[in-house]
């Protein structure tokens, strides 16, 4: 196996690793405690699931691989902070985008070949991208898998 | 750019982002405030702090490039949990230690090269590794940015 082909298997590994825990993580709590705040005044964890899954909705136009299937999540979940939109979609709801939008996303990733996940992502154009080759999809995944832990840790602090 | 540069860019780069950011954290509480839990009933800051600089201090051992610089910190930071022993070392201690910590396998870190990093790390055996050779030093240090990214997350939380 050569390095680059290794280094996309290190990488897609603790991402689906991470979407596990976090799907047991939302698992733990019911529909009712999805609104609690992670901590006093703080998000609730129902707004962190919508932030998660409209995130990582993103990686589908990000990565050139179609169109978001929730474009919707955008304005209250990225945009706006928590409470700022008062009809937001029902924890069922949320809990089902938050499957889909990953389930589908690992189908896409699936199909990648390893110099795929070495070009850039649409963000960057040519021009920045022969400078700072980087600026790859792969290192996206990375990026997003320590965003996923960042809000993983938070929710764990939930009182319920 | 070639291999090795692209691969130190993708994943040193990261993670000396998080340090960076974990420092610049952690200098925004006064040492008063280091004693603030995250959120109610949780660790607190300074448990935090010590916890990091122990879990990667573990990294000169298990990347073979010497000693830890602090292991008296493994007791009360890593194998038990926040409050259980009564003598820690100061915030100015703990922040000192972080910094050397980081800033020292960081020296280490320059000087490998990019064969080193896709060589197993020492808690694998050679058997385990000629079978799952994704088990190299790189996925340790993708883990141990994910886990400040994961403290991180809680450690913006606190009320000061």
């Amino acid at each position: 196996m050569d390095q680059n082909t290794l280094l996309v298997k290190m990488a897609i590994g603790p991402w689906e690793a991470h979407i596990k825990r976090a799907t047991k993580l939302f698992d733990e709590f019911t529909d009712e405690q999805l609104l609690l705040e992670v901590a006093p005044g703080r998000n609730r964890v129902i707004y962190l699931l919508g932030h998660l899954t409209a995130v990582d909705d993103s990686l589908f136009t990000l990565f050139g691989l179609g169109e978001k299937l929730h474009p919707e999540l955008e304005h209250a979940f990225i945009k706006t902070p928590d409470r700022t939109v008062a009809e937001i979609p029902s924890a069922q709801e949320l809990r089902q985008y938050f499957n889909e939008v990953h389930a589908k996303l690992n189908e896409a990733f699936a199909k990648l070949t390893t110099e795929q996940w070495f070009e850039k992502h649409t963000a960057v154009s040519d021009e920045d991208f022969a400078k700072e080759p980087h600026r790859n999809k792969l290192s996206v995944l990375l990026s997003r898998t320590a965003h996923m832990s960042y809000h993983m840790g938070q929710i764990a602090l939930t009182n319920k």
